[in-house]
């Protein structure tokens, strides 16, 4: 058996703007002062998966940024983003043909605190997966989580159910019943696999694989993918999918705010903020590394300080970066997007 | 009769740190891009003063700036900051010594959109100094500051009592009244009008005069002046102090949101800021040259961006500047102050 890694490292990460660009996403920031998300991804799986099988899908905005961050790993671009359905089932293909006979798919923004646990989990993942089955990690949750699609497992580490991201009420149900797992984005299976169950599933991409096959340029056919996800596409329909449990310290780093669970305590006022004054002030999450940053009775707040942008906003309303962004971008004002 | 002008740049600002430094205090500072208040101090008297007895008195840490923004005046460094009673006397006599026989005292820092009516009434006071009375030029009140001295006229443009900094419902009764003015550090006097009120009130500052008559180097007799305002020194004291009224769009821009009220609309969000994004916020005053600012979920801060400092404090707090400035230097932090 050949093992082969494809790392998905398309995604923008607007979670992280004004550090994160679409020419510098959140996979290449070193957010923690221990090296970017990509590159410490690369750097868990590489007792596990030789250089040679290493393969990152990335896209052109951001290509360059990745490059530099790959290592030896060989960088793809893909056309344009399509979800991580194109870009899995191309990946997988790609891997193939650089030797692999199974993958594992793993996101490259994502932290892991305990690397050796989440590989204990892949080389358990990589053994089911030999059997037929598709595979995806469940992360043993922690918390109510909305944010996330859930998974229910049944017998023999079968999947009975993904519940997507839920309400509060049931993710609260959830996390009491101590069954369900988070779904991270991480998979593992057969080539082989995959491919047959794109055949059944989304014969459109399976199409696509083929016309790859016969010599068909990327570019002439990738728009005849189906634009969705791994889950939506395939695994929801599959009828052998199986999850392994995961607890590996993990996060998917989603805000500003998720950085202080990941931040190395000694790095925080260091390395994320030169120097910090606080005068009645609490509860603020900073991001500065080149300037003295002073609050004055504020509490509550993320304050970025980027080259060319300041970023003052309420903790609970990180998540409407998205909106700062489409006003700029609504503006003309693409420089800071 | 020769006018001379007594312009006090020795001050600190520090209510408009980060953007003032010990090295660049307020008086320096272009608040609203139209030149800064010391530039445009000089301007305003310039009708009234010839250069040759235009006088500006600053200290060590500061000079060079001061100079720079100084034009065609001279400027004199008084070796230590004691408060404005030494710098004025001290100012008056050198102002004399330059061919002044009754000089104008202004503050170096302040706003005033109508040149024209300050100086109207700088040639009242002028004439009532001729009489032989100190004259201190009383602001129109707008709001019942408690920040302020207020003062009490009596017949004949008498000063009956000054009131010092009064709590709010003093405040409010002397707004209501339509009596008080406020005191805003601008004085008239003959120069032999002063020199005797010293001789009465502060023998000591009176005699380190005479010891300046008589060759003595300034920074051999700089310690023994009377470490004190005018006000306190001397006007509380005199029998033959007078009070000229004025209402010409004063500010003493004494913190970050005093700004607002100075700004001309134009440059509010162009000069004062690059760009500036808001989504779900409001009340809040930017001043960042060089970056777009994206305010989310905010309301009510003050967010000052310097290349080596950021601020963000609440708008109401932005008097306590001084304690980040104790607690900057407790640290050993003095570049950033």
């Amino acid at each position: 058996m050949t093992l082969g890694a494809v790392i998905l490292a398309g995604g923008r990460g607007t979670r992280f703007w004004p550090l994160s660009r679409r020419a510098r996403p959140k996979q290449v920031l070193d957010l923690t002062g221990e090296g970017t998300l990509l590159a410490r991804t690369l750097a868990r799986i590489a007792p596990m998966v030789a250089d040679a099988q290493q393969l990152v899908v990335t896209g052109p905005d951001m290509v360059e940024a990745v490059r530099a961050e790959a290592g030896n790993a060989r960088v793809v671009v893909e056309p344009s983003g399509r979800n991580t359905l194109p870009a899995i089932a191309w990946g997988a293909w790609e891997a193939g043909r650089m030797g692999a006979d199974t993958v594992i798919v793993l996101p490259s923004d994502h932290h892991v605190a305990n690397p050796e646990a989440l590989r204990a989990a892949l080389r358990e993942a990589v053994a089911v997966a030999a059997g037929g089955a598709l595979v995806t990690l469940g992360i043993m949750p922690t918390r109510a989580e909305t944010g996330f699609g859930w998974i229910e497992p049944g017998e023999g580490g079968k999947v009975r159910r993904f519940v997507e991201k839920p309400p509060q009420a049931v993710a609260d149900a959830l996390l009491a019943g101590g069954v369900h797992l988070w779904n991270a984005g991480m998979f593992v299976f057969r080539v082989e696999t995959l491919r047959a169950a794109l055949e059944k599933h989304c014969p459109r991409t399976a199409a696509v694989l083929a016309r790859l096959d016969a010599g068909a340029p990327l570019a002439d056919v990738w728009g005849q993918t189906d634009a969705t996800s791994l889950d939506y596409g395939v695994l929801e329909h599959h009828d052998d999918v199986r999850v392994v449990a995961l607890d590996c310290g993990w996060s998917d780093v989603g805000s500003w705010p998720a950085l202080e669970e990941v931040l190395p305590t000694a790095s925080w006022g260091a390395g994320v903020c030169k120097e910090i004054v606080e005068v009645d002030a609490s509860g603020n999450l900073v991001y500065a590394a080149e300037k003295l940053v002073a609050l004055v009775g504020v509490h509550d707040l993320v304050v970025v300080d980027t080259p060319d942008v300041v970023l003052v906003a309420r903790r609970e309303d990180a998540q409407r970066l998205r909106e700062v962004l489409a006003t700029l971008d609504a503006r003309g004002l693409t420089r800071y997007t």
